[in-house]
């Protein structure tokens, strides 16, 4: 794969995440996998996005070695590579601080599945990963990070549920190349606002796991029929 | 009826979904219907609102067969079918999954009528249909969600409460064209937000029939003094 | 008074409540009196604001003939006449359906004064009018509802609150000519919003009144110190 | 510390203020100071965002008086002067009434620590002034408004949590000068709507301190690894 390819669809996507009002200033960052290579090409650090440009982003090995490029890479990137090396099918990922998705990982709850909306991307519950203990925040914390998530989808399969929220932090989307994994982000924060203004309504809102089958097959799998 | 100026409107009225800020990416869809001819405009399935063109929109009888147009027609076609069939005054049709009116359907609950600005435009609650069955969801889904929707209105009439919401899904409206629909979506959302906010305030909240009457009448019907 | 002047600015403060939000679709409108001849310049009824010309504007006198041009009065024009009668100082109305202030007359409460930001523009709660009577709704509508806005300002100087939410309807708010209007509409529903964010936070929250009176007095009377 | 590059940085900081939806109106003001002179540069009282230019800023001492310009500085200036003398480390002072810091204000309560954004920022609880008592707000009120928050940080430091919540009023933040100060009222706004939304859906919700101490080092201080 191209790596200068890659590293433009990485830069346009982190542009995106501003386009679509999910991140301020420098919080939030995107990265996608040459799975051939295994390099990942990430965004750099605390960089402005109006400053940012293509060639900044950074090439760094599974193992965290900044293989090209002049700044630091993000200081997500462990949590990025844990993902990577455990979620084999995934090649773009996206981490932000979006507004609603980052209350409900406040309020340390999974974001419930009650509409069609969300069962067309999501086969269930977004999950949230449980507390981190002092072992995991005092030592390799960004990397502990990767492990919770990891930990959250022991039963679930993460191209069947594209995304998480990190316990009192945020979320963290995914999805087969970066442009999946921001649409992915942007459709995660919409169901977190309308979840909260189900939840707000009607407390014991709920669905009916008949409808998120047949709309999560609709979209995706062999009996789909969605699209062109 | 001229199929291409029918064409024209409903690609339009697509547009005006987006600049209201009624749909993300490509969820949402507008149809209308020659009633001479028996003949369906709808937007075509999964295609991106910046690359769709007028000719994009296909065109299908009411029995769901594509009469014109390369593209497949929106998964929805079915319900909207179903209305046209039924709702014999309505010349256009809206769906969105609009984030207030979304919630209230993920909440399971219609529409309360607290205000004049919905009076102004829905004579009552704006319904929400019931629990679709095992038989329902595994079958015709699409054709019916169309008959949950004319169920929720044996005893009401669709020019006096254009639009529904569809539990755990979304909101249909619709109007005697594809433009009357649009407007019928934007005023729905808004009620949403304005209901959600009132009965937050104040779960109680209620609002004297008489004054529905009144606005409604005020608007609508032989003895409407509003506009010019 | 040069009344093409007074066209003017009644005409740009109504385009100014569709650049502050405050108004969807042909949902609003000011006008503005010329005290010396007891004539009330108002918006056209249901006119597109993208359509609207200055010239448009209508004039009636205080009884509500049509005095000069060729298009219907708002249908709340008898509401605007009862208000110029009865609150001699007030050069300018607005009424619009702005969002959080017409949750909370949906709600049917007065929006309380909970912070300086408020007591800076409206010196205590801004009422909530009373239900209307059957006679009332089915009589002279429009006049009416500027009668239950006089009742509520009984005890009220409409100078030192300026703006009150009907019941079930939504917020009027005055000044001392259009502009001064539309600014304390726009001051209103940022109110609403942040009196339903407090007490959403905090049902119990309140405000000293020694605060109150220190703000308003601050901004307004021979007293003031804010501003140039 | 050249003064006209001062002047430039606090008009260019409160005209950020309006790109960032912060302040409505003349609402809000940016302040810098030139510690080796004892000078400080502010936002003029009641001047139109649109209209002011650089040269409009005013020059006070630290005991208030008015050393350049020609017209009066904003009202809220002898808060700035409190906080000026008594936080030595700090070079900018920002107060807004931005919408979900003010809902909190209102309500009374500090803006609780729930999140890593929020403590990439704030290192713990942003706190909520007392009551101010008759004879504070009866006398030297702006004054006394600066003498409350140096109350509220008697055991915190000021560096470590660059902002307030002043009850019943509104936020003010500060930073190693003016641009700084402006981002951490833009943080702050953010934080306040994200603990709105956690609170709402999960009324205890709480974090972790590990996690509070880990994410304010991982930005500050001599063991900080975030950014280039």
């Amino acid at each position: 794969m191209d790596l200068n390819k890659l590293k433009e669809e990485v830069f346009k996507a982190n542009l995106e995440l501003v386009q679509y009002g999910l991140v301020l200033f420098t919080w939030g960052n995107v990265s996608a996998i040459d799975r051939e290579n295994g390099l990942v090409v990430i965004k750099p650090s605390g960089v402005s996005y109006s400053e940012m440009k293509s060639e900044d982003m950074v090439v760094v090995d599974l193992d965290g070695n900044v293989v090209e490029g002049k700044l630091r890479p993000s200081s997500d990137t462990p949590t990025h590579l844990e993902l990577y090396k455990s979620f084999k099918e995934i090649g773009g990922i996206v981490h932000t601080h979006s507004t609603y998705a980052t209350g409900w990982s406040q309020a340390g709850i999974g974001i419930p599945i009650l509409g069609t909306t969300h069962a067309d991307y999501f086969n269930g519950q977004i999950p949230c990963t449980r507390d981190m203990n002092e072992a995991e925040v005092k030592g390799a914390y960004e990397k502990e990070t990767g492990t919770v998530i990891i930990e959250a989808f022991k039963e679930l399969n993460p191209m069947h549920v594209p995304g998480v929220i990190v316990k009192n932090h945020g979320p963290f989307t995914w999805g087969k190349n970066a442009n999946d994994a921001v649409h992915n982000s942007v459709v995660l924060e919409e169901l977190a606002k309308m979840a909260f203004i189900a939840k707000t309504i009607q407390p014991n809102a709920s669905m009916n796991s008949l409808l998120t089958d047949k709309h999560f097959s609709r979209k995706h799998g062999k009996d789909s029929y969605y699209g062109q």
